[in-house]
């Protein structure tokens, strides 16, 4: 029953709290529950995908107070979403290296949700697991999730990991 | 990384087509796929739990023929309808028993949308695997969908495992 490992891809973004090279609360959860409850001991079985998808305007957000005055001024700055999307995946992979499962790891600019479908179509993993910080139907008119769409739109089995109620920042729309 | 197994909840029901005790086409995708994906050669590290929802209406069509002249009748009609979720439940848990994998097995009544995510709230299983035929928006307003309400409903993580389109009878609401 062995063969070809189960291949699957998780979504992972940074924590809105913590900043980058931190990864969200949710995403961590996602991974660690993927661990234990499917994984287990199997390690040969598995090929874990992760897929970060960087936000655009989210990291413009963060240049408010920059000067950009040269076309080199641009450059530094995707350089450094670069390093920073990088540290971010380093986390999973270096976990995944130190338990000894299979992974890779890549990152896309985007809208998250756009691009984890869009993903799943090019690289056809057995199923996504997508984590989420289970907010209430008022705060989701807000924020918009990512999972609800992956779940409706994506063309393999999902996966959706709820936040861990003891988790949950003092501002749940946080992560 | 092993301790107790995951517990894998999956909702089985009988086949549109072939009638009792045949399972339905999307119930047994749903549980090939947890063994080749999910479960693998790591029979131990799993125990699996089928839900069968009775419903009563569908079970009291084929009655329609029938003449319930005492109270006596009606209890025959109830061991008949055990007797046929048996045969159903029968065919997963030799399936397990073949291949070494731990299951238990349970029959209820009533709606099966309802009745799976309230044992799931009884049972709490790590997770919950329900098969889906796939159909488009216009099918569903008609037939209503299980998986939909249970991924939204369900309080634990929810895999929806559509049928694979070579295995889609010639009328999709059949499964």
């Amino acid at each position: 029953m062995e063969g070809e490992p189960t291949r699957v891809m998780i979504g992972v973004n940074e924590s809105t709290i913590k900043g980058y090279p931190h990864a969200s609360i949710s995403s961590r959860g996602a991974f660690e529950w993927t661990l234990h409850k499917i994984v287990r001991s199997n390690t040969s079985g598995f090929k874990l995908l992760f897929l970060h998808v960087q936000v655009p305007d989210e990291d413009g957000f963060d240049d408010m107070d920059s000067v950009y005055a040269s076309p080199e001024d641009f450059k530094t700055m995707n350089l450094r979403d670069r390093t920073r999307g990088l540290h971010l995946l380093e986390y999973f992979v270096n976990r995944c290296h130190d338990i000894g499962v299979a992974c890779e790891a890549w990152i896309k600019k985007g809208d998250p949700k756009e691009v984890i479908c869009y993903e799943v179509q090019r690289v056809l993993p057995d199923f996504l697991v997508v984590g989420s910080r289970g907010l209430g139907p008022f705060q989701r008119v807000f924020v918009g999730t990512v999972s609800e769409f992956c779940a409706k739109h994506a063309e393999c089995p999902v996966i959706t990991i709820k936040r861990r109620a003891d988790e949950t920042p003092q501002d749940p729309v946080d992560d």
